[in-house]
């Protein structure tokens, strides 16, 4: 069993900590909406599905404290926890998809059926609560769907796989996209290694991907993100697989920064290159990679490794968070519905409009 | 003036300690060959070329402590030398050439001139610390001629330029190869931004690259080494200079890990990859890439950040110290006697031929 980054306590959220591990598991206690967004700022948890489910129990403990229903109040968290981080998606479309529960409760007071005979009424906290278990569980489910999807694309009996960055569990509700198909293909025996970018400045590919794997025995190798072509050429590597954070209408693909360079790299050595996505993070708003905003973080992230400084006192660093592949390097992506193959731009728009958004479930516009 | 990675002082050289730049400015002595190894195993001292000029220094101790002129003396000091790093060239190249002068000297004993009337006999100390002193000068020479002709290739009034590793002050007898080519542009007001690469898992670029450039303010900014790719697309990069530790008869190049990468993301952004080298990495008897020794190193190196682990106990890394950038991702080199032009197998050879090896110093053959 996967490890969870996030948990309902019943009237608290109880987020890991993922900044400290692999080296202290501490658990942050979130008891307002202003208590996640600053988890989310912080990167105490990241991975957009993550982000978007701890959002949307954001908005339930917003529900919690505000008792006189306006929905002013539920905006107004609503746009802050929206404003923590800009890039994925998956928060906005989480706390869309609470805010539009919480306009139907409101504007319609629903009751569930008859328990022991009388009727009781439902609150908007209830409502809020079961809407934001539904986002989890149906975040598991399809990390669970893409993890066979994927695992598929490998025909081989023992294969080499490359991953950037962390789309575990961590990332997720559990399970993971990226690493879900890695873990699928574990289950079948189908791994002979994984090669583990470290995935500087954070290095959750150090601290969090190596550790999912090695709870779960699953082979890996940790390299430095600038060895990947080096591998690629001189052992053989017949995947790689991330995770998004933003999937445009055209296929481009957000997702954390250097993953545009193993993409490159792959193309160059002829390896397939595959993005997991649920289509919780597809957003076919965003017409192409141009449209995505890319978060610029702090210099000292990057300068300051466990509070030492790597650099001269006169130096700054840049740190955009993210950058953008384009869709041409991309060899498929890996949905809960199946593998979408290029030309995206019908492709994608097909995955959507056949089944609606996330099983049936109408999307939430702004 | 640019800093000095060694000096040789009277009767010992001191090497200034790069592994804990920026931080602390602390010297190294070494009496004896096996302190100078030590110091190049360790990476006390990096960059080919100034492991080369310590090496020759190295072989001056061992004149100093051998007063019984026995060749078979020296040669232990040099298998031992060589032995300490395998992939750049530049260490058996002097070990070699210093060989060479003390079994000259052991054959035929020469004097020098009159001086004050008597003829002084010069000791075997004497004939190679002046050896020694002509590597580290001609070294020093060399990338100033590099810098001038590397500066040539920019024609624009700005430029930005991206670098990978150290390949600076800090790894030759002063001034650089490819920071040379910086230095000479910067005095030419001709660079708007240099971006570093941090260079994991030393982080040469953030702790010396960026310490040189900040010494001399010229304008820089550190990335880490997966954001390359997103600042080629997103900001206009005109040019990247690397160094390197070992280039092969058909110009495929040894050098820091991560310069394969880069040399990719290069090529496909359209840029130009250029390799500043001093004739004394070119190695004519290593016909390719394939024929190159890569040095493996420990995990540890990349799994501990300042003595903090950033990966779980289970995870072990890979360490390979270098990579082979193949020739056709390479531009030109730029040599101390002009810029090197594909086709390689040629233009090197030539190179070579028409000047000898080092201003018509005979290479030393083993």
């Amino acid at each position: 069993m996967s490890v969870k980054p996030f948990r309902w306590k019943k009237s608290h959220l109880e987020v890991l900590d993922q900044r400290l591990l692999p080296a202290k598991y501490r658990k942050i206690i979130c008891r307002r909406p202003s208590d996640v967004a600053k988890a989310i700022r912080d990167m105490a948890i990241r991975g957009a599905p993550a982000i978007g489910c701890v959002a949307a129990y954001g908005m339930v403990l917003a529900a919690k404290l505000n008792r006189r229903l306006q929905l002013s109040n539920f905006e107004k968290a609503g746009r802050l926890l929206k404003s923590a981080r800009p890039t994925g998606v998956n928060l906005a479309w989480a706390v869309e998809r609470m805010l539009g529960a919480a306009k139907n409760y409101l504007f319609s007071r629903p009751s569930v059926p008859p328990r022991r005979g009388g009727r009781v009424k439902v609150s908007l906290f209830d409502v809020l609560l079961a809407e934001a278990g539904r986002i989890e569980a149906e975040d598991l489910r399809m990390n669970r769907a893409i993890g066979r999807m994927g695992a598929k694309l490998f025909r081989k009996r023992k294969n080499v796989v490359l991953t950037h960055c962390n789309a575990g569990a961590l990332a997720t509700a559990g399970h993971g996209t990226a690493l879900g198909v890695i873990r699928e293909l574990h289950r079948e025996k189908k791994i002979k290694k994984v090669f583990v970018d470290e995935t500087r400045p954070y290095l959750q590919g150090a601290r969090l991907t190596a550790w999912e794997l090695a709870k779960e025995r699953i082979p890996h190798e940790l390299i430095t993100d600038n060895m990947a072509a080096h591998f690629m050429k001189t052992e053989k590597v017949d995947g790689v697989i991330v995770g998004c954070d933003r999937v445009a209408a055209n296929g481009d693909t957000a997702n954390k920064i250097g993953t545009y360079n193993v993409a490159i790299l792959a193309k160059y050595h002829r390896i397939p290159f595959y993005v997991a996505m649920p289509t919780s993070t597809l957003d076919l708003k965003t017409k192409s990679g141009r449209d995505i905003r890319i978060e610029d973080r702090s210099s000292d992230e990057v300068i300051y490794i466990n509070g030492n400084r790597i650099a001269p006192r006169e130096t700054k660093a840049r740190h955009p968070a993210f950058d953008v592949t384009p869709a041409r390097l991309i060899s498929g992506f890996v949905t809960e519905r199946g593998i979408v193959r290029a030309p995206y731009k019908t492709s994608l728009k097909k995955l959507i409009s056949k089944h609606g958004l996330l099983q049936n479930r109408q999307p939430v516009a702004n």
